[in-house]
């Protein structure tokens, strides 16, 4: 392209952006961090956690409050395994027993969580790191099924990272939380994102995960679904049609939908800068589904 | 373009603004209006206007205090016909004899400034017309040479202008102030521009012209500067390879440079958009002049 | 008299006067400037626009808000005559069409307002010119009757105007407005004063006219009436004993109290200093018109 | 008179006035009340309380902060006398022994000090009543000669009236006070109400006396004073031709004066609405000391 | 006890008052002096004023704020005495005349007000003397019955009390209050304490007497109420099982109790610390009385 | 006892413990937490952070401003050992190469900070978990010696602190930080406790550990300090007089209180509520070490 070219290009791209920028100045996101399936294809684990922290600092640079959530299962069934402890298994799941709580919360709290702090730190020192036991931030309760100490979203009270926000800072949040007795739980952490979203207000929920966005008749790559209602997806979540690990995501937007976010954002997190396009261009790049009726 | 390379170009684009975005929130520019000279090629004196409103209204909703300067000579010169009011001519310069001033005042603040302030509260609400004479904002004196009622900026208060900024409004300002007297002049607008930039401690001024910028060798087109510090501009003016017509404009530069403001541009107002390619691009578009040696 | 009288009557009027100033402090009064209506007898206009800067200066001083409201038909068809526009009449009122338009803009806006700015400045810099354009402080739409761009107000969005006066400024309003699509408009003055006194909940609304107030029984010199309720000032228009010029200012008298304002007043700009003996005595020089049952 | 006389002189009274009350809006006065030395004449000592207290709240009224200080003499000797406690004298002034003071803050407390609460309350219920005591608002020492509890200002600590000032209600201080070990003193109140003066900076410090001013050659009625320079009152109190009543109010004036009170003022408490006449008028009616040389 | 008791004994009593210190920080106290009831036993009357002192400072210093009611029946009886002033009686009443009146004003703000606010301000200067009079604190009526200027409480303005507290200060109160005629009465000062501590939202409304509290059934020693509920202690008064002095006091507790005070207190003002020992120990020493059943 | 000695002591320990409250509302301790250090005797580990977690509760409850310090040396170990990873010990300590990184930020943020936090926040939840590399917090840099990655403190930037404290939350720091370029480094607890108490300019620094203060000749019982001076304990430190263990925590104190802090004190930590003690009592349980002289 010539230079004429170029600058029509930008400055399209920039009229549209600027919009967007003005709109989103001073609302909260919460992006569900997807842990190591954002590595993929041309890019390693490092640099996508590296390309990760760089958009949340430029968001947080437009004046958008990004609040950080992750999980770490990988991690955790790697630090059993150099640990020795075997673990149960119920309906295939993981029992969550007390030194496999123990390993759990060491692996979120004492690894994962100030990697992804560290990443962000490295561009502009606002990162915090934060577990649901920190002032009372999550209380959790025991989850149905036998699955030991895994835990469920009792009450979130977020005065803590309302208040870390107007400063300015991104609160990371690892998804382990206590109870009304003070007993540990580890939390699914699509869950955790969805509920802490409802909480605060936030205007967007946005899960980075290693799809595209939903599809309404996966695996057809041409079924991707750019914009869709809370009733559309309902009745897909409903329909059977959703994949098995897309349903704790989509129940998770529905509720945050409910509890008064705007709209909730499935995304591929291998593409660099997905954050960036979903957000600041028309056309988007995952799912968006919104509370009414899409059009 | 495929969909991918349109995202990678769109996420490069954003990438790059972003911290411009980030940098420019809260500060204040104060820009130049070109009037007719807006205008040409493909584009008509409205769409010009148009486009330029537009472009304002997007500095404002991204957190930049945007001051806007205009003059009218064109417009002056139009309206003296039509009364049959003869002008004097001193070394081709008008004189403003008080019949004269009584119609450039009513062109600027009756005609030219609604036209500003209209086109731009069209996008959004923010405009408000103002004269110098308002509250006291420039105090005036006459010029030297024998040319009437031409005045030349004694000083500046700019609080009226500070706090309609802090309102998040745009000013538009006429350049017709008064003195100590009371008595109204005629000023030149590139000179106003800078002294109010200089005045409220901007960040930029931004002079929008019919040309590309500043030519080291004029008019031999590869002779455009990018940028250049004060000091090269300062040889330049002083070398006589500057054409007469862009010298007030780059005196008022140097001088706002000295008060404090930090870069002064000359860009081709006939680009669309190259207020927004100048201000969040890394290359720009036209000349940029800083305080500092250029490197 | 001697000097012991002349202290009784002075401290008679300040004892007098104090409760009304400390009444007042903080109050906002709109006042309708009279044109050069308000010169007369003994005093030129000059003078007379000079007595009265003076005054509204006085009343800012104590802490009243004030804002001036004004038209200028005379010198709009004044300027008319020199442009030979001739004007098109309907009913004997003068038709706007799009060239008379742009000249009473361009008077109202770059002679009148500028001329009444300069007069209060001359005493205090708190003097800002507005039109109902800017910010959208006022939007139009078409009059009835075919009388081309003469509008009247659609609705009133007070905020600058309130935030100029929490500034301690002195807000002039050249009454030229827009309506939604941008096109502009010429109102009555005597309707936009009385749509601005109500929109900001002012405390008085003034009309400086060249009569002495309201008579019941015009032109009976003895039939003026000091103090008249609504009620009272309604069933006189509608008795048809009002003159044909005083029409609008009690209709907008009317509208205002029922707005909120709590009185309104006719009184004669070409007594000096009738502003200050209004409304700092208890007698009063022209008409009040209160909300209430007159007692 | 007829009715334009009379509105021609109430209109010049009102705009000698207006310039004064808004330069004193937001000042500090000080205002020695001078007891039952303001009657005589025509009025009992009941109006003149009255007449006081109302000029008191007028000047509230119009934002100026009054501070009102009093003693009790005539009335703690009446007491004495009721009591049957006998006094001892030295060089003619009475000694407080232990029972006198006991007495004299009684009667200063508890009688005077009430009264005139009592008398401004009746007009707006802002006045309250303190002494010296209270918050150690002044700090007091032993006085020389052997006069027993008689006490001087040591330092005075002002934030307490500063807050109530800003309140907007008036302090009424009565003259005892305690010095550091908590032994109370009476203390002459011409010298606290200059010391509070100078305390809080203060604009004006006014003594109410049965006199009309200062005279040069006392008592030539014609060597009355109107406008006098710190340095030409401190000749003639070095001259001797100052009457003895008057010493302790003029060095209290020139202390306050080097303190930073603007002006201090020597009024006639007899003549009706006195303070409003010497304050709001260009020619006073007392005498008036300034800092600066008298022109 | 050695040194290891006292430690346990001391990081007892500071484990268990802490909570208190915690609950009570920013609450209002009011409380009524005694008056010489509260000496007795080994304690003289001004030591009894130094020990009472003290711990109002005390409360102060962490945050509680205190107002301090009192009157002074025994000090008015004796001063009329001095100045020979009868009395008359009825139902054993005594009536008070206008001498009366002006007596007691004179004690009450001019003697037993002055020694508390001494004795508060040799600890720490933030003790103001007050009365019902100042800036309308207390709107009073005459009582009913034929007893003169004896007034019962009207209404309550509090504002001067609620700001003088958010300074930190604390008012000590005489209960000498005027009419909306400005006529002074003399009023209860159990009454007054009751109605300003319902007026101003106080926690705590506390009596010291020289009683240790109530009895169920006086004079027996054991049957000391500890903890009783409103309803209880109406019953109580119904029964007439409650001595003559005690009815105004638990009468205005029922009183301030229905107003939203929390608690209200009847302690013995004679045992030292008595103030502390109630508000910071679980047990107390006293009778308090809450607007719940009592468990 | 009997009650009324109960009373004597129990009013004797408020009156003695409330001015320290007052003194100490409102700033800030740094509290070193000894491990399990604290355990021992009649206590267990769980009981002894159970009671360390009360007090803590307790000094934030009546305003002072609490920051834990912790480390985990033994835990770290235990976890190294379950890992299998060996050490190597230059000088008698360990080596802290990647892998003994990786585990101690696991065990310290993922195990010893929860554990803190989770034992307050049970209390009241106000406790919230750090580390050194949360928003900039500790900048680390390699400490001398081939250590590995043992980092020293190179700067402290508290504002996350400060504001923490604003907002009544009680910061638990784990002694993780990274360096400029993001390297993660384990650093000593003691030598951050003293950073951090001067970067924020704490009262008091205080080290809880497991002897009962400074001995002048260890073991010596009754040479125990109970006051010193920043000289005397610099003489005692190079006296060699002080045991090993005591060296870094006796250097940290002295530069803290260097840095600003008032007093640093040594207390027992396995003593019961012995932070109440030291804090709220004159005679104190352990060492104080104070800038100025003892006396």
């Amino acid at each position: 392209m010539n230079d004429l070219d170029v600058a029509l290009i930008k400055s399209q791209v920039l009229s549209e952006a600027l919009p967007y920028i003005r709109r989103f100045a001073g609302s909260t996101f919460v992006i569900k961090h997807g842990g190591n399936a954002m590595a993929g294809g041309a890019i390693d684990e490092a640099a996508a956690l590296d390309s990760f922290a760089r958009d949340v600092v430029l968001l947080a640079s437009v004046g958008i409050k990004v609040v950080v959530v992750h999980g770490g299962g990988p991690q955790i069934g790697e630090m059993l395994g150099r640990l020795g402890i075997a673990s149960q298994f119920v309906n295939g799941l993981r029992v969550t027993d007390s030194a496999t709580l123990e390993v759990a919360r060491m692996v979120l709290m004492g690894k994962v969580n100030p990697e992804i702090v560290g990443a962000i730190n490295k561009f502009a020192p606002l990162a915090i790191g934060l577990s649901g036991a920190d002032t009372g931030l999550i209380v959790a309760s025991r989850a149905q099924g036998d699955l030991g100490f895994v835990g469920e979203v009792q009450s979130v009270q977020p005065d803590l990272i309302i208040r870390l926000l107007e400063q300015g800072l991104i609160p990371v949040v690892a998804t382990v939380a206590v109870d009304v007795m003070g007993q540990a739980y580890n939390i699914n952490a699509d869950t955790v994102a969805g509920a802490i979203a409802g909480a605060i207000g936030a205007e967007k929920l946005i899960y980075l995960t290693n799809v595209e966005g939903i599809y309404a008749n996966w695996p057809e790559q041409d079924s991707l679904i750019r914009r869709a209602s809370s009733a559309e997806v309902g009745s897909l979540v409903a329909s059977g049609a959703i994949s098995e690990g897309m349903i704790p995501k989509l129940t998770s937007c529905l509720h945050a939908l409910e509890s008064g976010v705007s709209s909730a954002h499935i995304l591929d997190g291998r593409v660099e800068h997905s954050l960036l396009l979903e957000i600041f261009t028309d056309s988007g790049v995952g799912t968006m589904v919104t509370r009414e009726e899409a059009s």
